[in-house]
């Protein structure tokens, strides 16, 4: 196998350094600059004392980077910063993107919930959004893949297949999702703290979230009509793990049952997506620390009325997990290399 | 103020503990009698050594109790096992019963949700349902009070006066609880170590739960005709705490800020509950052991959809608070006695 | 009893607002004032929304406040800047500072940890240090009274009677600290994020925090000779909570039964400070948002060596507890006043 | 590489699901029979649903399982039921033992610790105490390994070397262990809820546990004379993690510099022991589930003292992780293998 210069940019953040965590294990994929501009100069083990035992690059600001020997970006940054960067980058490199820039396919769309005009509107088409296992052929051959946002990630998985197959109903889902602290980032926030985080949890972003687009983008395209969604993100006291807890109409008198079937029937060879049996509960900490989804279908006491629960961590199928996943595929390799790290209870 | 001879039962558990220290700053509520069958003859502060500066009679087995000199009991036995029990006390004696022995009106629906015969229908009738704000007249009338499950409070006091004043549609409420886990009680249980529990999240009882008839039952006296409800709860890594998250359809073109003034209008003076002014998220950390509710209403981005969230801690206004007010009011005092400490937080 | 008008300088910090929940139950002391300087001009319901219930004066700049009509001031102010602060308040008024600005005898001493010259050296001979078991006279005729640390409460309520009646040797003394978090501040700081914070532990300050010297201080003393220790405090994942794990040689053959029976007879008309009975335990949950201070006496199985552990609530008893017990006798009440609030578990 | 027949006794404990969690990366080890008597027949993911992605056999019960086929058995039972398993297993197989029953050399020591005469005194001759990097050789002949436990792991590994280059003293080291909750296993212990543990803490064990003639057993002989410890564990409200405070005298004027050089050189081709640099403290996350050991030397303020911190996460070097390198070794593989992961923050 061939090596693969990699690199990452914004590799002092959370989703940074789970790359890093993950690449560890990967037999090509070799770190060769990370950046991180506020902390430009140092050493990862100084940034990430967990990282402190493997033989890794300083951190350097992007500004100093020779990407001419770079095969592969990570991109980190945080959103609206992220476009001009990955525009500058020469077209022999490819590229996930964490951030949300490239995820929205209308610029229009994207400028309404970001507030500012996109920055690079025509590599916007050259995206391809990677939700991997319903993306795979196109992902395999893009040069600049859009990684999902974690909240989309996990409403996506189970609502496209059933959407396609027109089991619900695309009027009046409600999501009610439940994430870990650690998608808020590192950043020194007096919100974030420990003591106010702690043993307690709140809604946030209510009716307001920038993951609303993106999943309605995902749901609208399924259902082959405009969908619109009821989102509320919660934030629980846990650094790691995602739960979106769906809500829906079946359509045509279909069961749990039935909706079960059909999403075992479209993940039943997937290494990394597991739709429970019956009466199973998902977990988040079931997922930790790995690429994982898992999903389980109930009917609702309601008649007629179906409820989806659906776990992945956050860091990993939410955000770098599937990043490396995708990054595989482009390049040609296994895409569970680096990705057979099992959960990790308790 | 007279001196009123208080016994808990079932003191050995959490609502019972949580009623110790909120009664000891009562000024006339006296603690006589503590019982709890498994671990009688122990003294409280060996069972709950954080009670222990206080001067507490030892547990009793039950069966050893006279209740003559007994004024007031507060039940915190186990559902099922208390309706004989109750059934048993002396006339004179006035009740707060925690458990869901009371709570439903209807003979049969007790025994379809709990698996046997209701063993008290008689006193079932007498029993009030001590939703204490929209109770008041009726506790303070009252001998023998039901007291309301704690996804129950957190959900009937902000649906019941919307429901009531026909802003809401009563078809299609989606209810995603989220509890801490003092809820589960102190049974020594695999599913709730601590290594099973932090730093996760899962959904349970989904479409099963036993407070569901429960809401429903007010909930449909409230609206006047039937209703059924998606109640969803989840265990969050956290001791006290509860907020549900409630999606509904507005009717007739009402707004949230026509639900906000109806409810603030409703609640405008009570020392418990507060309506939060448009924007504002409740914590279920602001209510941390206190007998606080605080709900909060907004617009969903899905038009003439609402979401609402309130939160309480479960052990005081979802348990021993509620049940500590109610008995303030059976006994004609003010029923904020003994319950104005303020949340603690951090 | 004649109201007290009392200022709260520094309120927008966690030890501000717990003097806040505290003061609310409070029969005279009637909070007028309440500085922020970051913060001026916001209620204290957002600043706290837990405090949202009571009625509260909006957080101003201290160089706004006329403290003319000021009776009493809790200055929660940050070390350093306190010292001026204090020295500009009219003699009318009485202090209690929860700051370390006059906890150090030897402005020498100060100068040397603190990195600058002390500011109101004659302020500092007038302030009394106020461990109030302790020093319960002297605090009653003080005007300035210089609250204690948290790490120094919670050694020193145990040590100083055991010094004092030569039962350990002042030599090798190893204090073993842990901490909650809030102890850090409210500060937005990477290292006390939710994410970086729970579910890990490690030792901080090691050889070299600032509560050395004051726990020498006291324990010099207390021998009547130098006294050095060995102090090492580690941040635990928690909010509240500290406990200090003490290691010491016994003199001449005492066991620990002679040093519990010390400790025994010199709180036992404490109301905050209990000796447990041999063999028990203290956890730091069983004080959480009292003023309890908890110890228990072990023989080491070292022959000669004994172990004590105590607890405290760093928040309450290790600083606005304190503070309060302090004033209260500073105005010649009793000093349980506002201070009866049990332990809050789980 | 050659496939191996491996055995997991007890594999519905923590130790048990975390050997399953490494050996899903290992290339030749293969897990034939797991066992757990209470859980015989139920599946793998039934119990640990982490690990519902594995191809597992169920669990039976020990008596039903015939070992002819196995090579290597991990012995996860509890300390007391472990001697006769061991000594009724074939000669060939090759055997670590995760308990307590084969570590103490001085089978009348393990009687008054464990309250009953040693069942396989013949065997506990035969046994070699796998503190791996310390006992190499002797491990990679062994049939039998007795694997340390956690608290001796994090002690030993500092304090031998120091001992043997005569370093520091013999007399009055002082250690203040602090572990997560997952050492105490997954028993359903009332004191083990979540409830129970999280935001506070406690010292268990005070004088009295069983590690400390572990301890004393491997000091003594590096020292060459007996050696007694003061010895405290804390229980600390995080699942994995274990840090030990270590408290002792140097010996000959030796400053923590020549300490840390001295660990240095010892562990300097260690992949799984790293010595810090003067000045960093190691975190129990920076080991988070991994095979890592991170210690520290300082200078205490009292001169001639010394304080060492070692972390280690207790389920993986503490128990399985040190189980799988040991049994590496016996095999002849590389002692990293399936250890490579790296620690995973936050």
């Amino acid at each position: 196998m061939k090596d693969v210069s990699v690199a990452i940019l914004g590799a002092s953040g959370y989703t940074g350094a789970e790359l890093v965590r993950l690449l560890a294990l990967h037999p090509s994929f070799k770190i060769k600059v990370m950046t991180g501009d506020r902390k430009a100069g140092q050493s990862m083990d100084s940034v990430f004392p967990h990282l402190g035992g493997l033989q890794l690059p300083d951190l350097v600001a992007i500004d100093h980077v020779d990407f001419t020997s770079v095969d592969a970006v990570f991109c980190c940054l945080p959103h609206g910063t992220t476009q001009e960067v990955i525009a500058a980058l020469p077209a022999s490199v490819k590229v996930v993107d964490l951030s949300a820039d490239f995820r929205l396919f209308d610029v229009d769309t994207y400028a309404q919930w970001y507030g500012h005009e996109h920055r690079a509107p025509e590599l916007q088409k050259q995206a391809v959004y990677g939700l991997t296992e319903l993306a795979r052929d196109a992902v395999a051959k893009a040069r600049l893949v859009a990684n999902p946002g974690c909240y989309p990630t996990s409403v996506q998985l189970p609502l496209i297949p059933l959407l396609q197959a027109g089991l619900i109903e695309a009027a009046d889902i409600v999501i009610d999702a439940k994430s870990g602290v650690s998608g808020a980032g590192r950043a020194a926030k007096e919100a974030n703290l420990y003591t106010e985080v702690t043993e307690g949890m709140h809604a946030y972003g209510v009716a307001s979230h920038r993951h609303s687009p993106e999943i309605e983008q995902g749901l609208s395209q399924a259902a082959g009509a405009p969908v619109l969604v009821s989102f509320t993100p919660h934030l629980i006291p846990m650094s790691r793990g995602m739960q979106s807890t769906i809500y829906m109409k079946a359509r045509n008198g279909a069961k749990a049952a039935d909706l079960r079937a059909r999403l075992a029937a479209v993940y039943k060879n997937e290494p990394f997506v597991r739709v429970l049996p019956e009466g199973v509960v998902p977990h988040t900490r079931h997922v930790r620390g790995s690429n994982h989804c898992l999903m389980s279908v109930f009917d609702d006491r309601v008649p007629g009325r179906i409820i989806i629960t659906s776990v992945i961590d956050n860091l990993v199928k939410g955000a770098s997990g599937q990043a490396l996943q995708n990054m595989n595929l482009m390049f040609g390799l296994p895409e569970t290399l680096a990705l057979a790290q099992q959960p990790m209870f308790p």
